[in-house]
């Protein structure tokens, strides 16, 4: 089964870590097959090693983590793959991915115009 | 004439600042009727005010600042209404709306899937 993790940097502010509980929801309606979890990199939990369990534990056996950045910072190209890593250890029979960041992309440029009003 | 501005925060990483210049030609592809520019809240140039000027002598008589942020933390709700604010001063006949973040929202859920590889 596959198993997908939303992850951001994670947030003091209640509201931001809720939104990315909201993405989850989101892409949990998208694929009913899955099943889908939230982590933070830091301050908020879960923390990724949390939510990599939480996963496998519902019958993950493939994850794929779905950083939720625009860009492409030391965040994706470092943090992530390191805690990625660690949090796969204790799972030896699970294989992982890590996405790409969101932008840049035409969803993005639309997406950028109907949240102005157009 | 329609002015679109896209904001974002401003990095050291010219791969960051070069990354919104990508999403400021793409609205432009999508928005042909307006004038597009791109601009940093900080470090990197230009700065809001001088985008606004550019679109302005591009034009625009409506100027529509489009937030490339995925939430709406403080960047959203006071920094860029303050910089939008005094960018818009020395331009008394053109009128500003400032956009929403892109987040949360379904578009993104399908891309969060796309850069994963699904």
């Amino acid at each position: 089964m596959l198993g997908l993790i939303l992850i951001d940097h994670g947030s003091r502010r209640a509201e931001s870590n809720a939104a990315l509980e909201n993405m989850a929801g989101r892409v949990a309606r998208l694929r009913p097959d899955a099943v889908v979890a939230a982590a933070h990199m830091e301050i908020a939990t879960p923390d990724l090693a949390t939510a990599f369990a939480d996963v496998v534990n519902r019958g993950a056996n493939q994850v794929m983590i779905l950083p939720y950045f625009l860009g492409d910072g030391r965040h994706l190209t470092q943090d992530i793959p390191q805690l990625a890593a660690a949090a796969a250890l204790p799972h030896p029979n699970v294989t992982y991915t890590i996405g790409a960041a969101l932008g840049p992309h035409d969803a993005l440029a639309q997406l950028l115009l109907e949240r102005g009003g157009l």
